[in-house]
C-alpha cells in the first residue's frame, strides 16, 4: 500500500469525516501497532477521559491506549466534578484545557454534544468522541473495521450482515455507511420493529435464516434493554435468541471462514448462545483487543501534529 | 527581588499563616514555573487528593501540578472508601500516611477540618487545604494573587473590587485580608444582604456602578445557588446580572487596563454576560491556567524539606 | 533460612492454597522489601483494582504496592462501568484481560466469586482476591502474619487471642487456620453469640479477662455494624468496650512484650479505647504499613513467572 499523507486533524468525532484511504491508513497503523508492539511515545501529553455514561470497554481501552503511548491520564468522575453544580460540558472542557490537558475523550448522552466544542474558537485541545447518545461511536466503528480488515485484507464484495437493534445503535449507522463505501455488501436482520426503511440506501433486510449460511461477517448488536421502555419490546429475552440470535444450529450453518462480531457487552443467551461467545469463529474478544490499537491510531493521528 | 529564605513548612492550610514576603516568594516561584516551564521533580513522592466535595478545577489542577512535578497520584473516591463505614478523616489520613503517602490534598465541607490533623503528633505527612466548608481556600487565593501580580507587578495602591456572595465565599475572606496587607485598596459590591459590617476593616461597600470605571481589578464571586435556601435569595437569576453583574455596558466603562476575575465555575449570564467570560480583559481562563503553577509552588514548599 | 523454590502461581485467592514454607517465604520477602526498600520492577505490567465494596486500606495499599513496583494502574469505578448494564464479573475480567491487563485485584461481596474466574480456561490474567464477602481476605491474613513474624521471628508456641466478630470476619477464619498450622496456640474471646463451636478445632474460647495477661498477641476484630441487623446485636456500642474490648485497665495487665493488632478501620472506643489505638504496644499502624510490603510479595509471586 502507498503511504498516505495524513492531513492535520484536530478532533475525532465521526468516522464519516474521513476519506476511504484515511480510514484504511488508520486501520493499517493499528494493525502495525498490534503486530510490532512498538508505539509512538507522547510522554509530555495529558489526557482526560470524561465518561458521563457507564462504560468498561471503551473507557478502559482508551486509558490503556493512552498509557501504552506514555500519555499521562487524569481521572475524571462526573459525579464528583463541578458538572454537579451545573457547569456545562463546554466550561468543563475549557477548564481541562486551561490546566494543560491536550486530549479529552468524551462519552455523553447528548447526540452531537461535540458540535459546540469543535466549533468554538476557544477550544484548541483535541476532542475524541467516545459515543454521543444514539449518535456516533467512531472508535468502535474503527475497531470493527480493523477486525474485518485484519481477517480478510479488504472490504471489496464482503458480505456483511448487521443484526439487531439497528435504530438505537450508534455503531450500526456508522458501520453501514462506511462499510458500503469501502465496497462491502450489507444485509440487515433482526426484529423488523428495529429496521428503518432509510437503511435501504445501504443494504437489504432479510431474516437471519436466509443470511446465516452466506455471509462472511455476522455483526450482532447488543439489545439495549436499558434504553428501551418495556412496552417497546415486542419480544422477550427468552424468544430473542430463537428468533434472531446465533444458536448452535445457526453457527453450524455458517461458512467455514465466516466470523461473528459483537461490540459487547454481550447479553449472553440473547444475541448469541452463551457458549458461543468464545467459540473459534467469534471475534468478540479480538474486537476488545483491537480496540486498544485502533484507539492508539486515533490518538496518534491527533497528537502527531500538536 | 532578594532571594527569600523559606522556613520549613509542613502543612498549607491557610494563606494567613504566611508573611507578605513569603506570599510574594511563592507567587514569583509560580510565575517562574509558568514562564520557564521547568519544574522540580519529586518522582519518589506520593500524593492523594481527597475531595469530599465536588470539584473540577481545584481537584484536576492539583493533580496536574503533582503530575507535572513527577509526583505519583493515587486516586481517592470518598464514596468507595471506608469513610462510608464511618471511618473518620483523621483515621483516613493516618491510613494513607501509613501506606507511604507524603502529601494529602483535602477538600471537605467542615470548616477547620484540618485542625485535628495538623495538631496531631501522629500525622507527619503534609496536608494541603483544598477548601474547608465556608472557611479557607488558600490555593485559590494564591492563584488569584498570582494573576493580579502577573498583571501589575505589585499590589501597592491597586484598586480591587470584590463583588457578590461575600459572606458565603471561602475565597473572599482570605483575599480581602491578604490583599489589604499587601497594599491594595479594597471595595465591596453586590447585594447588601451578602455584605457584612465586619468587612469594613478591609474596605468599603459601594454599588457596582460607582466602582466599575475606577477599579483595576473586578473580582467576581460565584453565586452559590447550591449553598442557599431558595428563600434566602431576594433576587432572581434574571435580575442579578442587571443589578450586580458585568453587563456589556459596564464592561465598556472599565479602565482600558482593568481586568475581570472570577474563581469559576461561572454562572454565565448571572455574574457576567455569557459572551464576556472569554473577553480580552477577562482573566478567568488565565486564573485556571495559573492555578496549576500556584499549586506547584505550594507543593514545592512542602516537599522541598521532606 | 533455606531459600525456598517457589512454584509458578497464577492466582492468589486464598492463603490456604500455600504450604507453610511458602507462607514464610512470602513473609520474609515482604520484610526484606520493607527493610531494604528496593523492589522488583514491573514497568511493562498493567493492573486494575476492582473494588465492588468500600475500602480505603486494602484498595490504596494494593495501589501503592503496584505503583512502587512500577506497575501501571488503571482506575476502575464499578458505578461507572458496564457492570451497571448487567455485565458479569467474568465478562468484566475477560474485557480487562483483552485490553492487556495482567493483574486484576478484586473485592466483591459474593463469597467465592473467584471460582468461576480461576476455573475458566479463557482467563489467563492473574486474579488477586482482595476480599470475598464473608469468605477470605488472604492479603490481610498475610500482613497480619507478617506483623507477628516481624515481632517474634517465629509462630511456634506463640499465644494468640482472636477477639470479636469471629463468625462474620473474613480474616478470622483464615488466621485461625494458618496460625495453628504454623505452630501458634489460638484462643478466642468476645461475645459468645459470635463464637461458633466449629472453631474448637483451632483453639479454645475464654473471656478476655482470663486471656489478657497471658497472650503474646491480641488480635481484635472490627465490629461490623454495617453487616449486622440491629436486632442481631445483643450488646450496645457503649457496653462492648467494657465487656469485650481493650480498656486502659486491660492494656495495663498485658505482658510487657505483648502486642495489640486490629485490621482496621477501628471503631474507636468500642473494640479498643480511643487513646490506645496508637499506644506503644499497638501494631495497628504497623499493620497498615506492612500491608503494602505483603502485597508487593504477593504481586511479585504472580508476576515473576509471567
Amino acid at each position: 500500500m502507498t503511504k498516505v499523507q495524513t492531513r492535520s486533524v484536530r478532533h475525532f468525532v465521526s468516522l464519516e469525516q474521513f476519506e476511504n484511504h484515511e480510514i484504511i491508513s488508520m486501520i493499517e497503523k493499528a494493525i502495525t501497532y498490534k503486530n510490532q508492539r512498538t508505539f509512538p511515545s507522547y510522554a509530555d501529553k495529558y489526557a482526560v477521559n470524561c465518561f458521563f455514561e457507564q462504560s468498561t470497554r471503551t473507557h478502559k481501552s482508551f486509558e490503556m491506549a493512552e498509557r501504552r503511548m506514555g500519555v499521562q491520564v487524569l481521572d475524571f468522575q462526573p459525579s464528583m466534578s463541578s458538572v454537579q453544580k451545573g457547569e456545562s460540558l463546554y466550561d468543563t472542557v475549557l477548564t481541562l484545557q486551561a490546566i494543560g490537558v491536550d486530549l479529552v475523550v468524551i462519552r455523553h448522552g447528548e447526540e452531537g454534544y461535540y458540535n459546540k466544542l469543535i466549533e468554538s474558537r476557544h477550544i484548541h485541545c483535541s476532542i475524541i468522541n467516545g459515543g454521543d447518545g444514539a449518535g456516533q461511536h467512531p472508535s468502535q466503528s474503527l475497531l470493527d473495521l480493523m477486525t474485518i480488515y485484519e481477517e480478510y485484507g479488504s472490504f471489496e464484495n464482503l458480505e456483511v450482515a448487521i443484526s439487531g437493534d439497528l435504530t438505537h445503535s450508534r455503531v450500526a449507522k456508522s458501520n453501514m455507511q462506511i462499510l458500503k463505501r469501502l465496497g462491502a455488501k450489507i444485509f440487515f436482520t433482526g426484529p423488523q420493529e428495529w429496521y428503518d426503511p432509510s437503511f435501504e440506501e445501504y443494504g437489504t433486510y432479510s431474516t437471519i435464516d436466509k443470511l446465516i449460511d452466506k455471509v462472511d461477517v455476522m455483526m450482532l448488536l447488543r439489545v439495549q434493554y436499558e434504553r428501551h421502555e418495556d412496552t417497546d419490546i415486542r419480544f422477550s429475552k427468552q424468544t430473542y435468541l430463537q428468533k434472531y440470535g446465533i444458536t448452535f444450529e445457526r453457527e453450524n450453518r455458517m461458512k467455514p471462514s465466516a466470523i461473528i462480531m459483537h461490540p459487547a457487552p454481550v447479553n449472553r443467551g440473547i444475541e448469541i448462545e452463551d457458549q458461543l461467545v468464545e467459540c473459534s469463529r467469534s471475534r468478540i474478544v479480538t474486537q476488545m483487543e483491537n480496540g486498544v490499537y485502533a484507539r492508539m491510531a486515533i490518538i496518534d493521528l491527533l497528537l502527531e501534529h500538536r
